[in-house]
């Protein structure tokens, strides 16, 4: 027992992901870390469970201030597994990534790395996915290293609500401008099926987009920000209600 | 080409559902349905979606005003293909369901069904969610039948916009009272892992939990509803941004 903060981490791309390395580089010197992370690629699991199998946890490494498990489950049933079965006292932080690509508008609905942060909120605890707007499995971190330690320090400094969880995107690239509070893009995911035939002559289908910012001209937005080199840092909602919407509705009567 | 409307259905228990024939039955009369729906359970997928794997398409049925493929997709997945390789117009309505078991509160961010909604609302079509606050496979959806139909025959009448989508739930029973218009109560899910050893003496972890209302007295609530008899319909929201907290934040430079 001591008194550093507890910070428990996951990821969507695997525990053998340079991500989620990088995340633990940038804020080991913070407190001790737990890690439970997927024991292979979960990408695009957005806030999935998993009911229809059972869970696996494997311990992968230990030293002081860092304990590393790896499981079968989703980045939410690996926050969930942490704090149901693995630790013994409530995390301060749960820190989810660094995701291989970017998570910014409609894809934190999609990503496993947001959906693990709000698995965090959701326990009220304070939590943040953090994204780097870089696909490639050996992707350059150093410089979301920086961003990813001045946002925790900023954590740390100002405080974050128990039910807070941050989407913090950052744009590839040898220097990021600053971070901007963004307010996530409206836009969508232009779906463009690639159809191939298989040697049986049957047709498959890989799901391939392209990103539509339905919004191009704000500048408010988390798709500003990454475009024009900035890293953006989106609060979200543990709230799935539309309120301007409710307000409306309630001029009907059933 | 006719001038029904055009509906596209989904659900994440899977297209031999009990749920999906109901919703199917529901909705039929008024329109062309045209389904899309997991091969297999996909229950707790959330808003998934596949990236690793190819995805298949098998046609089932058709008919005059129904058409049923099958996919080995999430429900997001479903709606995607639908939209991009199946469909040549846009449809009027994405619907998804009729679940089995709750999707209210934050059930709404894990819930395949919901997912599938959502992915209606992306795509700028008016979507709705349904689910019955029963698990089991044999449910009677008769009176969630009649719920759907009310609640779609609202929405033919009075509109729906391009991004609007609704979670409804429908409580067990005989009788549903009437249709409340509801915000998603706080609250979160308990987990209560149970370990068990396998033929090999390895632990493994099945997820199971409870669901712990946060605010129980509330009465505006798709929780107060649900208990009270009611079916609840929540507006959802496509934008996962937390606005009071945005506004918060700008108070900092960073």
């Amino acid at each position: 027992m001591n008194n550093r903060p507890l910070i428990l981490i996951t990821n969507d791309d695997g525990v053998k992901a340079g991500g989620i390395k990088a995340l633990i580089e940038a804020v080991r010197p913070y407190g001790d870390l737990f890690v439970v992370a997927p024991d292979s690629s979960k990408s695009g699991m957005s806030h999935a469970m998993t009911v229809k199998v059972p869970l696996h946890l494997t311990q992968v490494f230990k030293e002081e201030g860092l304990t590393i498990y790896k499981s079968n489950g989703t980045p939410a049933d690996c926050i969930k597994i942490a704090l149901g079965e693995l630790l013994d006292r409530k995390p301060d932080y749960v820190l989810s990534g660094i995701n291989h690509g970017t998570n910014s508008s409609v894809s934190a609905f999609y990503s496993g790395t947001v959906g693990g942060a709000r698995e965090g909120a959701f326990n009220s605890i304070p939590s943040i996915g953090f994204s780097l707007c870089d696909y490639s499995l050996d992707a350059d971190f150093s410089e979301a290293v920086r961003i990813c330690r001045q946002i925790f320090e900023f954590a740390l400094k100002n405080g974050m609500k128990p039910n807070d969880y941050y989407n913090v995107n950052i744009p590839k690239g040898d220097f990021v401008k600053g971070i901007k509070i963004c307010r996530h893009a409206k836009g969508r995911w232009v779906e463009d099926f690639e159809a191939r035939k298989d040697p049986y002559d049957r047709t498959y289908y890989w799901l391939t987009g392209h990103f539509e910012n339905a919004e191009p001209e704000a500048t408010d937005t988390d798709e500003w920000a990454l475009k024009n080199g900035y890293a953006s840092l989106s609060p979200c909602t543990v709230d799935a209600t539309c309120y301007e919407k409710l307000l409306e509705l309630r001029n009907y009567d059933f």
